[in-house]
């Protein structure tokens, strides 16, 4: 809930308009729900600012965000806002738990952190949504440094959300915003399994 | 993150596909942002199966949830999903803190109870978005167990989705899904205002 003034106004030289377009990393953490789900609502946003929009999707399950990737699809393609790209796991990076193939996975994700690589180079979005993106740090498959060091020194203006539990201490401290879903109650704790509209 | 199966199978005389399709109601509290932004990301899924979507935006500045209403409208309105209505305080039910006018707002927040009972009684929607509806509950406006009756009564399979801070205990109770937002760290404790794209 935006209060629309901050508690202090820092030293730092910069004006309130300088630092209100500072580039922002945003990272949704912890064990409950909402946090992908949140990522996309900001998306909303974006997509109403005219910003393109790049969402790299380091998610297990070809059904997981489908309803999201349309919704975002028919936005960016009605013409009205930004344009929307929709980067899957599934079609070229994706991967599903089978044993033997970790290896490949991992691959698979430093495919598709190469490709942010160069996008926040070229500047290619103004928003990224990097979905379940703490995954492959915690697995080790993506060295936690290099992403640091690659989205302190991104140029330009451009804002970077970050999904997926069990975030890097590091990635915390180096985010603007961090906020933690944490589960109270959850259907499937009584037994109900997810169902379409709702999980996805 | 949906795992797909659920921790036991309870004993309620249910098939799975009855569990499968039960009505949810489910609450976005806590002090950390997304609460809404992640409700209007759940929009994009029930938009997506087709469902008509009702907005009842219980919020104090019109500049709020601009982004979201224009691209859920843009949605609503490009005959892919599910239709959206979209009902704002600031059209005839608003209040702005302004002295004196304490009794005003409550009766406009009434005014949009009523509306929301009117519709889960003739079934007008199928996901409900109740944002920041929380507030009038908490000031007294709007009587808890009143809503709670309401909730509990509501026939056929509506899932409603209610944000805000200080959600109260009766209502944590009987929701179906509750997911805490905690603030880890925000821009605006730095110093940093909102921006346009962010917060907006």
């Amino acid at each position: 809930m935006p209060q629309g003034q901050p508690e202090y106004v820092p030293d730092d030289g910069l004006t309130t308009r300088q630092r209100r377009v500072r580039p922002l990393l945003m990272v949704h953490t912890g064990p409950g729900k909402g946090k992908s789900t949140a990522a996309f609502g900001m998306a909303l946003r974006a997509w109403n600012q005219g910003w393109p929009i790049g969402v790299f999707q380091f998610v297990k399950s070809a059904k997981w965000r489908i309803g999201e990737e349309r919704a975002l699809t028919v936005l960016g393609e009605s013409g009205q806002g930004g344009s929307v790209t929709w980067h899957k796991m599934g079609e070229g990076w994706s991967w599903i738990q089978r044993p033997g193939t970790e290896a490949d996975h991992a691959a698979d994700a430093r495919e598709g952190w190469r490709q942010i690589q160069r996008d926040l180079t070229a500047q290619t979005y103004r928003f990224y949504v990097l979905d379940e993106f703490t995954y492959p740090l915690k697995w080790g498959w993506i060295d936690v440094d290099e992403v640091l060091t690659t989205l302190a020194e991104r140029p330009g203006n451009q804002h970077v959300v970050i999904t997926g539990r069990d975030a890097d201490p590091r990635l915390i401290e180096a985010a603007d915003l961090v906020t933690e879903m944490g589960k109270v109650k959850h259907p499937m704790d009584a037994g109900q399994k997810g169902q379409k509209g709702i999980e996805w």
